[in-house]
Formats: structure tokens, C-alpha cells, sequence
């Protein structure tokens, strides 16, 4: 196999950070032991992609084709694979390697391997550029990092699990959310509405708290028991003490004293969406009070992705979409940009 | 008992903010159903007593008599109380009352209790003024909040236990420090020599953080296995992403940050010392990589401040103090007040 030339590919990239993404031809790595050549049918966008298309993030490697949440079909394999067969409906999320040997490798928590090799914009040993993520007809990729998509799930609007999805999943999971615990999602985006489906799914008494008192009807329909608005000191009174977790998806600084208020004994913060990395200070008598914690929680690992893909194809659960042939991408960003979307725009890469 | 007259006491305190403290005779109530009445025989000084005689932290109900690492000898009981006896060496910590009903209470966690009273400067539903604490001759104290003082732990040194002890002990039990486990102790006041000797005491594997090169000796002396100097780039270099826990006892606003990197996958920091409440902010991308938690821990609850007792007594394990007369405490509140001290002032209540 390690003869085998590399495999011709395209997709749609970013060649600087003031470009709008257009067309490209590249290759992908020739397929080696145990990896897996995938046709890609569908791509979500990710706020990530933006940012880093844009080099908002800096790092950023040129040409950069975006995309880490990907559903597509197996076309043929490498040596050793035995779990897929041609043909299987497949996913791809935002890593495609990692060391398999280290401490979190070996507990399924390659999010946290130091190896890790991230699908877009990852430094690849095997061409002198970065990795190339989805926004393309193919990927050549590592079999344990291939996600079995099961029957039954939309395979479009399954795309967004493998990065809203799981981003919030791997935390609801760690933090023990189900029957009997109470749960706050704050942020309304992609990632703050998988929150709440996730979360309602998993048995846990959820509250949806938000800006904007226009979107509770939404939060309910995705199974809110409760909506609070952020600006409103009766609903933050009210709540005060409650919740057990927090899963803050809010992409911007902003303070998190008010949300740390709602926290009840041992309750944790989590933030997911940490676009803007610093935080406010935090007053520690908050903390110390009731003993919580504000943590944070990046992804997940592949075990876990793939729990959850199979929990969404058992409760019926997938993201709420808008499908877009690939020359909307850019006009895709623009709206992305201009303000948080409570929706993901996904790809079809039929249209390439 | 209800028709007793009040008990008389004597004590010394603060008459305003900006007074020192003087001697004051003063009432405790009739001892009731449950109560213990002790005679005080040592008092630790606190840093927060400062802050309290001073109006610091606002909201002090003058006079003020503080003191709460109380050590004294039971004199007497109130119907009702079966697990004392007069002569009993005995201590009374940070609180002397709760509601004993709530959750918090029914797990042993009184610190968290709503209705929680605490030892002074706290509202007294008894008389028309706050709570007194343990810079007096006497206290009445209900029995759930008096503590057994096991035989061979010296009484003056064991006052601290019931502060400085409790402070940094129910953090390290509740994040599991012990064999195989990596513990941060960071500052070096009371409450951080006692987090050294405690978590080297439960086995595991301490390092001190300070920002003072000359305390690395004191460090190890109290069980410390490893020093580091938190302005020196190659000793943060060396500890980075390897500790499991941090107690944080730093009494002023200080970057967490350059603690936080030090934290290994889902590793903790502490904050037990947060005089100066509002921490600066945090780098979330911190807490992402890794899933670090920042959180608080206030004093304990009354059944692991005995488990801390027994096991000082255990294994030898008292706080470093010089001996005072109670006329000493004004000039032990400027030293104090000019920098963070190595050791605990505990007076000795029978110069009064």
C-alpha cells in the first residue's frame, strides 16, 4: 500500500484570511494499514471554521480547507480494517489521529491525547501541510476514528453531532446529567440546542437561559421545562441555587458570577464555548459558598462520540439544519458572522 | 434550665473598627437542653478575626469579641448532652449552630447550612447582639458543634486544627488526596503549612508553591517533597500538567492561570483563601485542555473537623504557634497585619 499514489481530492478552501473560500484541487495521503477512504456526502459548518478560515485564531495554515463534521460513505479500505465495508454510512469529527498510547488515549479520551491530530488545520505527518478537513468529496482517515453513523439517523442533520453534538454530550455524561438532576444551558446556538435535547434525552429537569426572551417557545420545543432570561432578575431569583450543571455554550466574554449564582451545593459550570478565551474574574466567595466549580470541557473522545450517535438514532435526535449547496458556503459565513444561528448550515457535497 | 440566669463572661474586643481591642464583660445565655458549658483555656488567632475587628469585610456588629479555634474544658452540661462530661478536653471551630435539618446538615456538611451560626459576628437568636467568640474565658455551645480533643494532641497547638486545620483538610478529602495523587499547596501562611502537612500525612505527593525561595526549607520540614517558586519559569516549567489538586491559601488577588497550567487532566484548584474575593480572570482555554476545575472550599462540617482531630492525634500532626497572653493580642494583630505569618498566635486564656 505504501506505494500506492496519494488520492486526488477536492474541496473548497481558504487561501488567506481575507479570501473567500473558492474551489481548490489537493490530494489526500495514499491509503496506508488500517485507514479508511470515505466519500463525503455532507459537512456541517462550525463557528470554528469561520474562525479559523479567517485566521481569527491565528495558526491558521493556507490553503485551509475547513470542516470536522462529516458524513459520508466508505469507498474502499485500507489493510486491517475489519469494523467497516464499503459502502457503510459513515462519520468523521474533529480528530483523525492521536498517539493510541498514552494514559487518555488508553481511556477513549483522545480529545486529551498531546498526539492528537485535528481533522482541519492539524500539522499532518504525512504531507508538508496541515490536514484538510471536510469541505471535500473525500477523506482518507484511520479506522478508529471513523464513527459507525447507525440506521435510522438522518445522515445530514447527524452531521452536527460530531462537534455540537459531543462538545456538550461529553460533559452532560462526565457531570452525571439524567433523572433527577438539574440542568442549565446557557447560550441558544448550535451548540446550546443540542445542550437541551441532549440533556432533556438524558432525564435531566432542563432550563434554558437566554438573552433573549424571543427564543423560549424554541427552547421548549427542544425540551426545556423551563426558559429563564439572562437580563432578568426575577427569573435568576428564582432559579437561584437550583442546577446542578451548567453548560455555558455562550460564545463571547461575559460574566459568569450571575450563572456561578445558580449553581446549587457541588454544582459545576462548564464552558463549551469559549470563542472568547478569557473570562471575567469570578468572585470566589461564589465558589466557595456552595462549593462549586467552573470548568471547562473541549469535544470529546470516540467512544463517547459513538455512544452518542447511537443514543441519538435510538431517542430520534439530530441537529435542526439548513442544507447548502457548496457555493453558499461564503454567504454561509456571512450570516454565521453576524450573529449567533440557532441552526447548522450543513453541506452537500453532491453540489461540489 | 430555661429560667437560669445568663452566664457571665469576660473576653476582649473590639469597640469599633478603628479601636483596639480592650477587655469587656459581657453575657453568654443560660445553658439549655444540649448545651455545654466550656471553660476556655487557648484561642488561635485567625486572620479573619482581623479582618472582622476591623470592619473589612463590612458588616462587623460591635463589640466585637472574636476568636473561633477555640480549646477549653467542659464545666458543666445542659440537660440532655451524654457524650461529655466535665473535665473534657474540648473545641468549638467556626461554627456553633445550624438548622440540622436541611441536606446539608443531614450529610455532615454544616458549612453549608443557610441556618449555619457562625462562632462570632453572627446573628444570635438568643440575645439582642451577635455571637461572641473564643477570645473569653467561657462559651456555651450546643453539643452537636462541640469537638472531642483527643488525649496527646497538645491543646494550644491543636487550636489552629479547628481554622487553619479544617480549611485545607476538607478539600484534600473530598478531591481524594492520598497515595498516588499530586497536591499543589500554594502560599504559605497558616492554612498552607497545614495543607503540607496534611496532604503529606494522607501520602501523597506535595509540592509547595511559593513565591519565597527562603521558605523552601520550612516547606520540606512540614512534609513537603517538592518546592517550587511561582516567579521562576523553569520550576513552573517542571511542574506543569502534573498536579492533581491545588489548594490555593494565596489571601490576595493573584493571577490563577500560572496555578491552573499546573494542573494535570481533570485536575483541581482550590481556593480556600480568598480574602480578597474577586479573582482576576481565566484563560478557558486552560480548563478546556485538560477539563481543570477551579472551585472554593469553605472551612468543613463538623463529623470531618473530629475525623481531622483524630488523625492529627493520630499521627502527631499540630499547627506551628507562639503562646500569647491575652494582652498580647493587639501587637499579634499588627504583625499579622504587616504580612502573612508562618505560624498561628494562640492565646493563653488564663492570663486574662
Amino acid at each position: 500500500m505504501a506505494t500506492l499514489p496519494p488520492l486526488p481530492a477536492r474541496g473548497w478552501a481558504a487561501q488567506a484570511a481575507d479570501a473567500q473560500l473558492a474551489p481548490i484541487d489537493f490530494e489526500r495521503r495514499a491509503p496506508r494499514e488500517g485507514d479508511v477512504v470515505i466519500d463525503i456526502d455532507w459537512c456541517g459548518i462550525c463557528h470554528s471554521d469561520l474562525h479559523t478560515a479567517r485566521n481569527e485564531w491565528h495558526g491558521t495554515m493556507y490553503p485551509c480547507v475547513p470542516g470536522h463534521e462529516i458524513i459520508g460513505t466508505v469507498r474502499e479500505l485500507g489493510p486491517g480494517v475489519t469494523t467497516f465495508a464499503p459502502g457503510d454510512t459513515v462519520g468523521v469529527g474533529c480528530l483523525v489521529d492521536s498517539c493510541r498510547e498514552c494514559d487518555a488515549c488508553q481511556r477513549g479520551l483522545e480529545q486529551f491525547c498531546r498526539g492528537g491530530v485535528m481533522t482541519y488545520n492539524s500539522p499532518d505527518a504525512d504531507f508538508d501541510h496541515a490536514t484538510f478537513g471536510g469541505y471535500s468529496n473525500a477523506i482518507v482517515v484511520q479506522d478508529r476514528f471513523v464513527l459507525r453513523i447507525p440506521d435510522g439517523l438522518d445522515p445530514a442533520a447527524a452531521a452536527p453531532i460530531l462537534c455540537a453534538g459531543i462538545t456538550t454530550w461529553s460533559p452532560l455524561r462526565h457531570y452525571k446529567a439524567g433523572p433527577g438532576t438539574r440542568v442549565g444551558v446557557a447560550g441558544f446556538g448550535g451548540l446550546g440546542l443540542m445542550a437541551i435535547k441532549l440533556a432533556a434525552a438524558l432525564g435531566a429537569e432542563v432550563t434554558a437561559i437566554t438573552r433573549s426572551p424571543a427564543k423560549a417557545e424554541r427552547a421548549r420545543a427542544a425540551g426545556a421545562h423551563d426558559v429563564i432570561v439572562s437580563t432578568e432578575r426575577d427569573d435568576l431569583r428564582r432559579v437561584r441555587e437550583s442546577l446542578d450543571l451548567i453548560i455555558d455554550t455562550i460564545p463571547v466574554t461575559h460574566a459568569l458570577d450571575p450563572y456561578v449564582k445558580l449553581l446549587r451545593l457541588d454544582g459545576t459550570l462548564v464552558i463549551v464555548g469559549a470563542v472568547e478565551p478569557i473570562t471575567e474574574g469570578v468572585d470566589a466567595r461564589l465558589l466557595l459558598a456552595r462549593r462549586r466549580s467552573v470548568t471547562g470541557s473541549p469535544i470529546g473522545g470516540l467512544p463517547e462520540t459513538q455512544e452518542l450517535l447511537d443514543f441519538c438514532a435510538e431517542r430520534g435526535i439530530t441537529a435542526d439544519i439548513e442544507k447548502i449547496p457548496a457555493d453558499g458556503i461564503n454567504a454561509a459565513y456571512e450570516k454565521m458572522a453576524a450573529g449567533q444561528l440557532d441552526f447548522r448550515y450543513v453541506i452537500d457535497m453532491s453540489t461540489m
